[in-house]
């Protein structure tokens, strides 16, 4: 069954990069301008339409796409530096192909929302910057499931299809079917978590326990993670909220996954403490549940699910995803043969999916009193064609919402996971995984060992005490 | 005076995680909703009161919130790495009891302060979530001077009656006395910094040095630690403005902290190079004392206390807190048993006692010339019953305000010291505290040691070098 | 040739910090006041002129304020930490000197643009607090070239003398010559790079190989420094924008930013990994080539240069960028005598320059159907005595412009390099470069070695497993 690999890139990762950048410079010469916001002509705009500079959309929006660009490459790419010696390529292939991805998503999500047929172009501003970053968070999901694993030319494929089928299954859900889920619990999580897990399942490694050695953190590359988790968590509420109605609606959004989180990280100690010997904790647990909150509000959070509803929220889905660190993703490696690197099972699949079910169940339940006339129709934009749409219709949406975002993660990733079986990508052999040397210059460490002094004295406990200098 | 301990935390830390959230969610199911500004029915109120969306409070306040977010999650979690063993501790726990105390504060700011008492509701909305955090703060702070000697459970006991406590002595101070404090040098500094101090002294552990061992930085850890203190440096602006006045109020509050903090760098590094041979300079004061200037100007920063003024400010500031790390805290724990791990009492309680009657000075000494007669009244928020009251007034009460914040932090501190001491709360032994393994996983770290060509050409000099790979 | 040297900077070190924190008192004391929106008055001049709260500039310009300055404590500092044994003074003397040039910077920007000869004072407010955080930056910058041959004493000395030479030629350019440079590609990156090159030119150390042993990088240093990297690419679009025109002109020189930053990701890792063995790719490009960018798109980000145009530059200047670190800086350093310990060259000086010239040539071909005629008027600020100026001659400055501040680095750093060749400034030997402990106190770090298990069984391999505790 064992087949030499070879992780030398030097000519397909070069060539990825540099033949889609010449892409994405053509592409954008075509079609991408600066919409109306961003354009100098909206110094004379102003003046005809009587507006103010704060009018501008930038300034509802520039702070919130600053905390998600920082969720996004600092966020994501220190989450996954937990490895004791893939922290480069944590780090750095996330920087990679989320700067690839969202240039990707820029023309993607251009053609399928915005793309103007009277002019042929696509004009962006601040909040397609916003849905760029979003667009590529799917895929950097997805790596999560197969972190150490690939090679970096590989993640270019998995991103230029996640951001391909995220915009597919995006104007589904969010323009056909006309749901709402402006922290993407479905269309973000539920598909980014999907697509991951299908494309690791049909890489399957089974000689990977010969990479266990490299498998696993270290004290400081804990705590590196924990830089990655800190800005995921402190800046969720912004990520929900980024694109949410101006006003209430971010408002509202931010403060209900604010609530969602804390709670979550409660019960995620309380189930990783009761889980170890002597109540002791798991930083795998840390790291990765108490995150879990802010996921499975993706969706609701926009609504009038009340603050102790997002509470609820949080309670459960910080003992589900801690319960599945502890028992799923052992349970599914071993019986289904899915390594999952990350456990994005537990942090973006299944709270992404019960995120989604949440925000069908708070839409189906939505009423006028609640929110008044007009703040039913301005929460779920019940205008135009979905004008006489009633709660109960948008909540069954909803539902099939998540079933979309699913089946889109799924099939997509079982093609893509295909297509990177092709021998020519440069990923690791098995005995190879998780070490950042295959792909990354690393400089080994030369350490002096003062040693002289206590090895005699504590000779007989086979120990040495020893100074460490560089 | 030795007795067997047992950081067995496996009951009793998922008891009070699980007991405590299912409270919070029946208290907050009884009594919290969204305010006006983040509820549905504001799409209306916008109309009826002919508002904007950018009057909606969100847009003044959610920048400045996730600057407060970040300083009390990365912020203090990391200034707190910087033990070489206690990490995970550091930015784990303070994590898990800055989310408990968020929602324990969301409710008793909110009895004290916005309790409805036609509806019985309290209603929350951006401020109630910089407020949390704030009221957090003031139990984070504490932490510091117990860091490393005692157990999650009890860092919960700390925080459900830090929050308490905070609620209470800043109903007294903000309320009552009407007093100015938006960077909380009383209310959060003070308070918090004698808080902690007094736990600790309660707590006095006679054989804490068989930990010494422990009780230290590591060349990595102190990098760490820097993440965190430079996050509370930037954001200290934001800190203090967050719940200033609009338009000029935030301003000048963000202006002035920022210049003191600039003041108060320099003199620490002056104080610290003079205190060492060579003139050496010593992480713990980089990292802490460098702080002061914001803590010190958390009063005053909102008034006209002029540039130059606040630079006097971080001038001296600086100088006491490096003082304090060097001769104070030394002379507290051999004198009067105090052992204070990260030195709160240089840079919360004395700068923050100092902050408090510094504000009180610049209150006392406000004038209609300086502040214009409606700056005077905005800024001193002399409306209502307080309408009449004079700067000299005010400036006394300010003064009271501090003392009213030592005496609760003193005594409550001193009271919540004696509960802790029950033997049931499962911190470590003298011998086993700063170690991240009584309540961790620690993964221990395998390392290869490539000796072989070095270790005979330099055996004369009795020092080996040697690679170093996990 | 060899002389010796003292690192101690008990005396000096102090001395400098002291005397200049008090003179900047005295100097604000005579001469900083608020600013009409940060000063108290502004409650009632808001009520004459008709004003809402929103109209302080502090809504415009706080949250980019807070990335900017994020960028230079954490991005500058954490950048540099990469030397395995000098990150102290990496991150702690960046602080430092930032701290003193901020103040420094509020001063002389004062007074050569906003000087009220009137009453002899200097108003400042948020933007002033936005340009003296930028003109650290030019200091910053020249200290990534003598990262570790120089003292904190040093350092001061060229932050005084490179925030006084940036105030002149950023008032010859953007005042005198009308020039727009938001982002500083001129003014902050072009100077800020001759001048570190021409101080490390003339303070050649021709036996710095002597050091050969600590000028370099260990696994954690690298990932330390990919937090400085990631905030600075991160915030980068905040950089560019944060002093740009209100409303569109924020808008679109953040859109332009991001996008060349995406796209010089994509070069530099393309380049990187065809210039090594294997294709691997070196840390030292991914940190630094990454951010060319947002360098070169400093001046044009705030013009029309077209989504495209961005793409365009980000492409070309990762390309020029990682060339230079293969091969341009290894031949300053042979040639020229030249040594840039961090590549300023290749990351500050070229792109700047470049990107001067890419300004200018956006500037020159501007037209009134691309901008509409206010539009034109509003981003070049052709008002007053500019009202006549033609775009051509605008794009004749503009390169002009670019001259200047490379004869201020140039001339300004040989100066500044031969003040700091007195042999008063405690700077290392050449044997003692690039290590902290010439400057702070460096706890070694203890280490138990577990070897006895393994040390047998791999005994023949001459290698040692074994576990590595504090």
């Amino acid at each position: 069954d064992w087949r030499p690999k070879n992780t030398n890139v030097r000519v397909s990762l070069p060539a990825v990069c540099f033949v889609w950048q010449i892409a994405m410079i053509v592409l954008f010469g075509v079609f991408v301008r600066y919409d109306k916001e961003s354009d100098a002509h909206w110094v004379e705009l102003k003046k005809t339409e009587n507006l103010t500079d704060l009018d501008n959309e930038f300034y509802f929006r520039y702070p919130s796409f600053q905390d998600v660009h920082v969720m996004i490459f600092v966020g994501f790419g220190f989450l996954m530096t937990f490895l004791k010696r893939y922290s480069f390529s944590a780090v750095g292939f996330n920087f990679l192909i989320a700067a690839f991805g969202l240039q990707w998503a820029l023309l993607m999500q251009g053609w399928f929302h915005h793309f103007d047929y009277s002019t042929g172009k696509i004009y962006i501003g601040i909040e397609s910057m916003i849905n760029a970053d979003f667009c590529c968070a799917g895929s950097l999901i997805a790596y999560g499931a197969i972190l150490g694993k690939v090679s970096p030319v590989q993640l270019m494929v998995v991103t230029l299809f996640g951001v391909t089928l995220f915009a597919v299954e995006e104007f589904i859900i969010l323009d056909l079917f006309h749901c709402r889920d402006a922290g993407g619990a479905m269309v973000i999580h539920c598909f980014g978590g999907y697509y991951g897990l299908a494309i690791s399942w049909v890489l399957y490694r089974p000689n990977l326990h010969r990479s266990k050695r490299l498998n696993g953190s270290v004290y400081q590359s804990d705590l590196f993670a924990m830089i990655g988790t800190l800005f995921l968590w402190m800046f969720w509420p912004s990520f929900n909220s980024a694109i949410a109605n101006h006003g209430e609606g971010q408002h509202r959004t931010a403060m209900n996954t604010y609530i969602a989180l804390a709670s979550s990280v409660l019960t995620t100690v309380a189930i990783s403490s009761m889980s170890k010997k002597g109540g002791k904790l798991d930083m795998v647990h840390i790291q990765n549940a108490t995150l879990a909150g802010g996921v499975a509000m993706g969706t609701a959070a926009e609504l009038m699910i009340t603050p102790y509803g997002s509470l609820i929220v949080g309670f459960c889905i910080g003992i589900i995803s801690t319960f599945g660190y502890l028992y799923i993703t052992p349970f599914l490696e071993e019986r289904f043969k899915l390594q999952d690197t990350c456990g994005i099972h537990n942090l973006h699949a299944v709270p992404g999916m019960l995120g989604g079910f949440t925000g069908a169940i708070v839409a189906a339940t939505a009423s006028e009193s609640v929110y008044s006339k007009e703040g039913l129709i301005a929460t779920f934009d019940f205008t135009g064609k979905f004008e006489n749409r009633s709660p109960g219709t948008q909540g069954g949406f909803q539902a099939a919402g998540v079933c979309v975002a699913m089946a889109f993660g799924l099939v997509g990733g079982a093609i893509v996971g295909f297509i990177l079986k092709f021998p020519i990508w440069g990923d690791a052999a098995d005995d190879n995984c998780f070490d950042d040397e295959a792909y990354w210059e690393v400089r080994r460490t030369p350490l002096k060992l003062f040693t002289s002094e206590f090895y005699k004295q504590n000779n007989s406990k086979k120990s040495v005490a020893c100074y460490l200098t560089h």
